[in-house]
């Protein structure tokens, strides 16, 4: 619990005040355990997300060239000062270019270099001298390339680390940092939205994945509180991202996508520290010897032996995601909802198929039926109509209306063999009133009990699924969706206790 | 090759040719090895999809009632007559209501039931003195609530038997055809959208999936043939249905939700035949002890066990689905796009993260990654830019543009050593334009060679994904969704030639 206690202060310190005053607190947040590196990680981490000025090199006013997007993007909702870096140009989109980083007058936090891989080398020992200590690689043709492209990403690591800079990158789309809009992306607004909230952070070798996640999270109105796409991640990789995102109070729950992890002991080390205050989710991307293969020509880099990764997700308390959208309907869960005290779920529906594949799901996870009491059984005969089917799925039928559902929720959310109560609806089913939607999220925030809810559909059901969403209630499109979320709830739930357990043992034996 | 040619024939006469004909015929077709009992099924259940006069029994003149839902949705679109059966009510909706189905004046094909379970046995009763030959039953409360529920069901089948009455259902929301728009639904338009057309039959032993399924592809433009959702199928069965689809001119594919399946053996005699003329998917729900607990208060029945079903769908071609959206997700593919001769996948993209995760996908089904020959590499490396990756997946980066890859899919599509290609584009990225679109439907559309998409996003990306699909190129949101489509296509192309082989040994032996 102390851990929890110093994250938080920290946090709360962060926020507009002096860095001397948190240097002076420094050793007793110390002694309240949280490990002095991970302060440091964090104070030269921040910059990448709020930055007060940050220079764009390779800035161009050509529409469609990558350096306008990202120049333009930067300069949309972001308050900071944004400077174009451009010799070829005296002006970009209205702001004065500047030849070099070295031209620019005043301080720069950060710098997005988008420019051709051969003369990046350059441009970060520029950086060096100009006293930048953030750098966002978006241009390819490194490591992922081979030969020459190696030598050049070891160059680039190498100039960094003499000026004490940190790189994310390259080969990626950099940062998105909803809190104050700033941004590296290259995606135009008009071909990919943004979220203006959100607690989830995603970070992900591939940037791809990253702006696929993003706008799932913008649609559903969960968002993301940051993302970070480290691409061949030569410096800043998972664990930095860690300890960073450990103490960021705007995020709640980290999403992992991952192609490689070679620093597995130490991400073991910290992801079991953070799993204790926030639940972190991952997807491997490059599962077989085949996919390592592309993974290498995709981010450099050599795809590990998922056994052994899963192995280290279980010891740490890492959510492993099946399949790609069950990182994001994982994560949105766990944004969304408290995780589960135990395994014991509850479904109630108009319409038992759906559960019927869930249960399937659930099967494969550890997840069981609730056993309904014979007082839950008695209040639910005595408060629902006659067709009703009693069991688990409690079973209401294509007669159902919202008051036979209001009816049946505020029986299972009062009963305690339950942990995670399940409601599969077909919106499509007339008996049943559109009104669902209020009176299921009224009731999910009366209880401290987690729900999930499934709702498949078409455009209709998509939308009120989307409204159920926003006020609180994760609700998907399929049963396997729905299903892989609650276990994430309760695995989290499960994690927690086992971690602390692991944790303890390793702190009476030290 | 005589099937082909056979069922093809039967189908054409069957748009209005007298039945006289059609007899007179049947020698011959029997003769081109149509069996002749497909042919009695045929007619046996053409009007359950095809009646000229329909009653409604139950229908009520009460918005939110089953009743009255039924008899709006039948009347809304549909051009044959209708008769509202209540012998409570003068009129429903403005039409002329009758007490009985014996009340009403000239033929009835067909009948739809929607009143209480212990009142259907005199319905059915009256339905065969009056010469009606087929029954729809909505209402729930007969073998899936045991007890008094198992009796009333086998009464009505008895009473079905000596009529000479085909029945679908009880407990389903029946059938749907989009060619003339008849249906038996209790959905609303204002809840569940419907399909103008499509070449997919859904045959489901839930409703609820049954929506879910018509409205996704209603959503994707691919949309439904027909719908078939049959509940406690104390009669029609699966075996029955596929028949009958086997010769349906409008279905091209047939996709299944099964939770049992009693009629093993001869589903895969009939199967197996069916799958030379069209692909069938099917995805089984109940597939633990638990699951199949549940399968049997929701439709009555015992869930088979999924190994003896899995052995018998490999035998007789029939491509089972991972997850429930894989049904859709394969029969889209299948509708849109040829089998595949070979099992070789070349992938082309301009972010590779997703197709990592496809290679994955295709290491679990047997799917290749095609070996790219040196003329194909040199094809590539004449007509890309610099910044392209020549291996598979083709690499052609952030910075690739739609005539990078339209030069790449030409290739592509012409290299003998690639039976499927596989775009996945990043269509949030500037450089690549909106017209890629356009330009891989036109390129799709030259070639026999099929295609499979993969374009993840929010909902700009997902409106360029319909449209392309609209164009004849299935295109999905996930690359596991996509990875699995692909595999479809290639699964049909080998199980029509084992199939093939199977039935020559067969007739070799007889």
């Amino acid at each position: 619990m102390r851990l929890f206690n110093a994250l938080t202060l920290r946090s709360v310190l962060l926020r507009g005040i002096d860095l001397i005053l948190i240097n002076t607190l420094r050793y007793s947040l110390m002694s309240m355990s949280v490990p002095s590196e991970w302060l440091k990680v964090y104070d030269q981490l921040n910059k990448f997300f709020y930055p007060e000025s940050v220079a764009i090199v390779g800035a161009s006013s050509t529409p469609g060239k990558i350096g306008y997007e990202i120049f333009k993007n930067s300069i949309a909702e972001f308050k900071g000062r944004v400077y174009p870096v451009n010799p070829r140009a005296k002006e970009v989109l209205g702001f004065k270019a500047y030849p070099t980083v070295l031209d620019i007058p005043g301080k720069v936090d950060l710098a997005v270099i988008a420019i051709p891989a051969k003369v990046v080398p350059r441009v970060v020992e520029e950086c060096g001298l100009k006293g930048v200590r953030n750098i966002v690689i978006i241009s390819g043709g490194f490591k992922e390339v081979g030969g020459e492209g190696v030598k050049l990403e070891e160059e680039i690591v190498e100039i960094a680390r003499r000026h004490g800079i940190r790189i994310i990158g390259p080969n990626c789309i950099g940062v998105f940092n909803s809190s104050n809009m700033f941004e590296t992306f290259f995606q135009p607004r008009d071909r990919m939205i943004r979220s203006k909230e959100g607690k989830i952070a995603i970070v992900t070798q591939s940037g791809t994945i990253g702006a696929a996640f993003l706008e799932w999270a913008a649609m559903d109105g969960v968002g993301v509180s940051k993302l970070i796409s480290f691409g061949n991640k030569c410096d800043v990789n998972e664990v930095d991202l860690l300890k960073y995102l450990a103490l960021d109070d705007e995020t709640k729950v980290i999403a992992f996508y991952l192609e490689s992890l070679e620093v597995g002991r130490e991400f073991l080390e910290v992801a079991r520290r953070v799993v204790l205050k926030k639940p972190i989710v991952a997807f491997k991307g490059g599962k077989t010897s085949k996919s390592s293969k592309a993974v290498t020509s995709h981010t450099g880099r050599l795809a590990g032996k998922i056994e052994v990764l899963r192995g280290a997700f279980k010891q740490c308390g890492v959510i492993e995601a099946r399949e790609l959208i069950n990182l994001y309907d994982m994560a949105k869960a766990l944004a969304l909802q408290p995780p589960a005290e135990g395994n014991r779920v509850c479904m109630v529906t108009n319409g038992a198929g759906g559960c019927i594949i869930a249960i399937d799901v659930f099967s494969e996870h550890g997840v069981e039926l609730a056993e309904l009491s014979e007082d839950t059984r008695r209040k639910l005969e005595e408060s629902l109509p006659q067709y009703a089917i009693i069991s688990n799925p409690v079973d209401l039928t294509g007669s159902a209306t919202t008051s036979d559902f209001k009816a049946a929720l505020e029986v299972l959310f009062q009963a305690s063999e339950v942990d995670l109560v399940m409601p599969f609806y077909v919106l499509q089913d007339a008996p049943l009133g559109l009104d669902i939607i209020e009176v299921t999220a009224a009731i999910a925030k009366k209880h401290a009990k987690p729900i999930v809810c499934c709702m498949p559909g078409g455009p209709i059901v998509q939308e009120k699924a989307r409204k159920l969403t926003r006020l609180g209630v994760p609700t998907y499109q399929t049963p396997e969706s729905a299903a892989l979320a609650a276990y994430a709830l309760i695995a989290y739930g499960e994690n927690v206790k086992r971690v602390s357990k692991i944790l303890e043992l390793l702190e009476d034996r030290s």
